[in-house]
């Protein structure tokens, strides 16, 4: 098995290689989002195209980097949705930054791995710090800093936070017994029907069942009905169930709605249940204090959580998830083998925060959001969420003016719902067409059952001149149309 | 709300400042990679000694980059443990590559989504042809392919994967009715008591109770006992219960035994349970012939994972997850929302990896893992990984060789169990003198409750000279004892 004399004795990539070849990733990175305009916003590529360009089996023998870039460049990007065009209105944002890429570049470059403070201080400490710095800037109670009873920590998706927040919950009202002797079959939880698909994931992940989870109506503005909630929560409780866990939801995916936090909070509490509460998609606006209303009455909240890895120029993964009571969270989480042992965990001096995620390995996240913190401040990130917010608005106005079109849900930040008044078909037919022109990406939802298009603003790179050439293409489309 | 003329209109960094900033960064990552061997391997950082260095507030005003990046070399770097150390042989090893940080950074710079097929087409094809591609190469069943019935895909980490695949198992055992119903109290699971602590967290997480998590005895070697396994079934099964999943281990992370999946298999199938095979640890070995003996039996396995992200030069997070039945699995774990709805979706003819994990979003994460496959080829990776083995069976020659020592467990591979023979506290203060000493960094276990010493070679740029030192440093600081 020795090497033998004579044959190559690494295949490793030198450092003055990968400064080299990093240059060139670099390079290409820059000149991307030069030319980012020149591509269809959405891949029109059919399915196993791009698959079926390549090669059916890896590899024997080691290939040139020219040759990996370059099939990268021709091969893969195709196949590519663009989510970083100042065109893309799909969705929600899944918005970056050249702080974000960079501080991301040092996570891979350090490859330290975060489980337990012990095994890389600083990547625990720094997101604890980073995660407590966000508090007050987001408004955010008191009782999530780390250094009261809470804290925060980065998820990779607010599915996983809304995961943990409701294990977590689980074991609160099982007295921490459901861990070890399974779920029972009393429990139930409440969202709104407008909320995220990942409170139903969650309950069947989490052994209770879907059957035990009550979606609330909604208002005229696809709002969780507080009464609604507190009247189905008295039922369950009367029938002898325990209500355990709320999710309400801070802009909803669909329609950017907004729950009422202050009514729906005081319910919790007299019911015992959990409050969770999903900022995922419109968080990062109360960094504006004219947009910090949305937060009205988390302070009720047991978890929360936001993503700066939607419209926070950091790139995915990043959920901010914190917790009003860490040490419930670590009673749920926490196991402790052997071969993790040591004696800052032991001191009760550190957190370790694989026990407040699923995964036992992370990556240094926190450098990205740091990145990002400092280059921008809080004024730089301001001043860019009140510019999507502007031109959000200013896209409600158009629609407002075109008699053919109507607003299909209140606007309140960044996401714009509306619809062409003739009816679904027209409205699917016009999407279609816009999106296979490569021009814009935009996509759809369901609302009160008729379609409604979703412009949402809150790509990095999206000025005034992109939301005007999409409207002239919408209306463009439009005048197509039967 | 609108921006006063005159003042900043973007504090983006443009693609020229970001090719400036991003050259520094690549030169950042290759010098550290040429000193790194100037650094004590483990941090010797304070708790609180990090976070107290760095302000207690979020800026106001944006920064420069040389302040960021200057502050990150100054205040964070010595909070780093240094897992890309060649002097790092504790836990397992976390490498990383040229290759793949660069993959990687592409994928930071394109910023996608590949939740759907439909967001990124490329995205999800490149992860279903990579994860093939390692299907021959591992030697794996044909039947964990994509143009088979089943499927691989990348997981954050195993303990994700365990927990997918346990909920997999859950449903299929329940008739696909628990996630509907919640789980009823019947379900039994087993693993060995060397196994990793993500089966005892999936299965509390799961709802079925870590009650009924049954920790088989392992044998002389460390590896599961399968007459045991099949005994505890049996009883189970004669109580009334439903054994319905078995994690067995290939390469435990206590001591790299690896339990024998040509008996576990058929027991598995005896009693329908669902069989896990965890190779997170270990399964890269097996892309060498000489070393595919560790997956003997792996035909028998419904899932199967392993970490490129260990053993690899792949960098975190990058678990690759192989399923035998995937529609099972997109049973359990897929919900659509109307937001999600498209035509690819719903002709079949694609596949959504959404429906495959527990997080809604996912990165492209393929293009870090194809970089490395075409960079090192097959060939080049063999080569790694045989002269690790290589080194570490050297190593456990010199502690043959020396009367203070013996070995602690087998060492198939690249890890070697070792202690010396005068008790736990010599060993103890021996690992606690060498750790403090930042020359190396290594780690312990209890094998038959005394302590051992973990050596793991697996970090990229080991040569023997590390491995030379390490043993000398031990030797040295073994002299100073009693």
């Amino acid at each position: 098995m020795a090497a033998n004399p004579g044959e190559k004795k690494s295949f490793h990539m030198d450092p003055d290689e990968f400064r080299e070849r990093g240059h060139e990733v670099v390079d290409w990175i820059a000149d991307y989002y030069k030319r980012i305009e020149s591509f269809s916003v959405l891949s029109q590529a059919k399915p196993g195209e791009i698959r079926f360009s390549l090669p059916t089996d890896a590899p024997q023998q080691g290939e040139t980097f020219e040759n990996i870039l370059s099939d990268f460049d021709k091969l893969i990007l195709p196949g590519v949705t663009h989510w970083q065009s100042p065109n893309f209105f799909a969705y929600f944002p899944s918005n970056t930054s050249g702080p974000s890429i960079l501080g991301d570049l040092l996570s891979s470059g350090l490859g330290v791995q975060g489980m337990l403070w012990a095994t890389s201080p600083a990547c625990t400490e720094l997101e604890t710090l980073v995660l407590d710095w966000l508090v007050p800037a987001l408004g955010l109670p008191e009782n999530f800093l780390s250094t009261k009873n809470g804290g925060g920590m980065i998820q990779d998706t607010a599915s996983s936070a809304i995961l943990c927040a409701m294990l977590a919950a689980r074991e609160r009202a099982t007295n921490f017994q459901s861990n070890q002797t399974g779920v029972q079959g009393k429990l139930c939880a409440y969202t709104s029907t407008q909320a995220h698909s990942a409170t139903e994931k969650a309950i069947g992940i989490a052994g209770i069942g879907r059957d035990k989870l009550r979606l609330i109506p909604a208002d005229k503005n696809f709002a969780m009905d507080a009464g609604a909630l507190a009247r189905t929560m008295e039922t369950d409780r009367d029938a002898g169930l325990t209500p355990f866990f709320v999710c309400a939801t801070v802009g909803t995916t669909s329609s950017n709605a907004i729950d009422p936090l202050s009514q729906i909070g005081p319910i919790c509490q007299k019911f015992g249940a959990w409050l969770h509460v999903d900022s995922a998609m419109s968080g990062t606006a109360a960094l504006c204090p004219e947009f910090r209303f949305i937060h009205d009455g988390v302070e009720h909240a047991d978890s929360y959580c936001f993503n700066p890895h939607k419209w926070m120029f950091t790139n995915f993964d990043c959920d901010c998830f914190y917790i009003a009571d860490r040490a419930a969270l670590i009673r749920t989480m926490s196991i402790l083998p052997e071969f993790l042992r040591n004696q800052a965990t032991e001191s009760g001096a550190v957190i370790d925060y694989r026990d407040w995620q699923i995964p036992l390995g992370r990556r240094f996240r926190a450098l990205k959001l740091w990145f990002v913190l400092r280059h921008y401040g809080i004024d730089g990130l301001q001043f860019h969420i009140r510019e999507h917010v502007r031109l959000a608005q200013q896209f409600a106005e158009w629609v407002r003016a075109d008699d053919r079109f109507e607003l299909a849900a209140p606007a309140p930040l960044n996401l714009i719902c509306f619809r062409l008044k003739s009816g679904n078909e027209d409205n699917q037919h016009m999407m279609d067409a816009l999106n296979r022109s490569g021009d814009l990406y935009l996509t759809h939802t369901k609302l009160d059952g008729r379609i409604a298009l979703r412009m949402c603003i809150g790509q990095t790179n999206t000025t005034e001149r992109h939301v005007q050439n999409a409207w002239r293409r919408i209306q463009e489309e439009a005048g197509k149309l039967g």
